[in-house]
């Protein structure tokens, strides 16, 4: 893992004030290509939320990528970008009606649901849409698991498929998230196996479903090895054939993090090294960014970032990092045994690796009055 | 607890869009009056981190309050709304260089420091300004602790202070915090306890700090009873006498979240209530705002607003309470026995009370493309 060359030579040229983030865009070109050689029957719906900048969606749209909208506005950025609305999935399980009228208004057509007022909602205001209900699922082997927040059980979403059919509404697919930095490919073949069921149930009372939406979750590399993406287009190939055999529906991925993650590099500057007694061996290093300024994944220290600092060459030593806010809470990692060169001071810059994603729009608009992280795109 | 008069007119006849705050401006100035009250002796600096909104900071600027700044942005929000530089204190122990320089050049002299480098970069930057250093203290009690981040202890304390003498500072005094929201008056006086020590240590060694910092924690009530504003007054005042005679030194508070927490309430809407299978007795109810909407303290459920709906009369349920993305983090209360009524349902609006503080600038610029919460100023 390291920072692509054109990051490196940016950050090495000009020198951007900090807090910012880098983008290499041509990364995520290489990112597109390389899922559809894992997963060349799949659909890509890049998940927004993960980086919603202009460039990206239009660089994506331009490789023929669809997209996975967690918001009205989200869907508004995809077409300034030149998506079309056939193309846009509204993925929230959670939406006002407003937001669903502006997206039938603008030509979305696929909607996520997880519930009966869900569904009502809208057959009533994108009369005829395709729609795909979520399911529960284990999200073990996830570093940043999706808990009950979104899903259903198996037999309410029976219910609910039947239900659409009936409101008027295309019973498109069903679909499941595995967890975000998913590293166990079973959990994909776990899940897999729960739709097939649903599957081959409604199709018995009469639903014929077309598309089972394998979610995102696939991992990039922070500070630990993960498996290579072939691997999860193995695994999810090998269940899908094993439950539908010659009768293969149609297969959508939201890859998110996989998409941007390893295109972005973080550029911080170490605002204090200091101890809290002279005789402790660790050293706490403040950053002038932290869980308020975008790093929100490093709560409970989750994703652990990898470092890189001008010293690296040299000794180091156990650290505690912090962000440049008064809020304690504002500690990225205090159990994870850290280590920072023992040179390291104030003023320094220090890279984040593989921040591409979950940064930017996490950014508290001003707490303790700092501005959120400027970006790059190149 | 309940909405003031002024803040149940505003959201009756304006029904500002959700999700919003209105803040009745007249009800701090109040809590300013009340904190007087309690604490005649104590010179009070808001923490402008509560919530930094001009219309605040004017007011308590004509009432005579001084300012508890974390950054150089929130002196120039100090500035604008009209407080005097010498009025302001440069609240955090971790500053960039470059903000230690501009607040000096702007007239500011309180700085506060809890390391040497930190010492060494005000020496440089702020020649001769007052510097007070911020010890570790016990957090017990504290519903919103702040663990080990800022503060040091006694023994470096003591040295730095002579240092900062020696460096050509004002060694003015001494600093602690007991974590926000404390609901224990125990907590006041055992710190005060550890700051006489070092007042005493230092005197012997010649130099005479002037100045107790009490920092903040004062707290708001949010679901459960909390002490009186009266009974922390007493028991820092009984400490203060106890512990420092006829030989009291200036005192100083940095309220927050006491001055401006219960004069905000956050209107928001209900965006759905469903289950997650049909004999579940416990119904989600996603809001359109959470966690990245401005409700950090939210995390771990450790501040637990109370809430207000249309049909507060009738029958309630157990719930799960959400915000509106598509993060399962973004969920406020899961654990904490929280009820709603049985009747609440998709696009009823729904009042927190009592979140004046710690909201607005916590907010995310765009997680999920939704926009930060409006503010209201009444």
């Amino acid at each position: 893992m390291a920072v692509t060359p054109k990051i490196a030579q940016y950050l090495r040229e000009s020198a951007p004030a900090t807090p910012c983030l880098v983008v290499d865009v041509d990364r995520i070109e290489q990112n597109y290509r390389r899922l559809k050689d894992a997963l060349p029957l799949a659909r890509v719906y890049y998940a927004v939320k993960a980086n919603p900048a202009l460039p990206i969606l239009a660089r994506l749209t331009g490789l023929g990528s669809s997209f996975d909208a967690a918001s009205w506005e989200e869907i508004e950025a995809c077409l300034a970008a030149g998506a079309e609305a056939r193309d846009i999935s509204f993925g929230n399980t959670v939406k006002k009606v407003s937001a669903i009228r502006a997206a039938h208004e603008a030509g979305v057509t696929m909607f996520a649901f997880d519930s009966e007022p869900e569904l009502l909602k809208i057959a009533k205001n994108a009369p005829g849409a395709r729609v795909y209900c979520r399911i529960l699922v284990k999200n073990e082997g996830a570093e940043w698991p999706l808990s009950r927040k979104f899903g259903c059980e198996l037999e309410m979403a029976r219910e609910l498929m039947m239900q659409a059919r009936d409101l008027g509404l295309d019973p498109y697919g069903i679909s499941f998230h595995v967890g975000s930095q998913q590293t166990s490919t079973a959990a994909y073949e776990g899940a897999i196996a729960r739709v097939a069921m649903l599957f081959t149930d409604l199709k018995e009372a009469g639903v014929k479903l077309r598309m089972v939406n394998l979610g995102g979750g696939y991992p990039v590399r922070y500070r630990a090895e993960v498996p290579a993406i072939d691997d999860f287009g193995m695994a999810i190939m090998g269940a899908m054939t094993q439950h539908f055999g010659n009768d293969l529906p149609e297969m959508v991925i939201e890859p998110g993090r996989f998409m941007v993650g390893d295109a972005g590099v973080v550029s911080s500057e170490v605002v204090l090294v200091s101890r809290k007694s002279k005789d402790d061996p660790v050293r706490w290093v403040y950053l002038d960014i932290g869980r308020f300024g975008g790093l929100a994944e490093t709560e409970g220290e989750a994703i652990k970032y990898a470092f890189r600092t001008p010293h690296d060459d040299g000794a180091d030593g156990p650290v505690t990092i912090a962000g440049p806010t008064c809020d304690s809470t504002d500690t990225l990692y205090e159990k994870s045994n850290y280590r920072l060169p023992l040179a390291l001071d104030c003023g320094d810059r220090v890279e984040l690796l593989s921040t591409g994603a979950y940064v930017t729009t996490y950014a508290s608009q001003a707490f303790n009055g700092f501005k959120p992280l400027t970006e790059h795109y190149i």
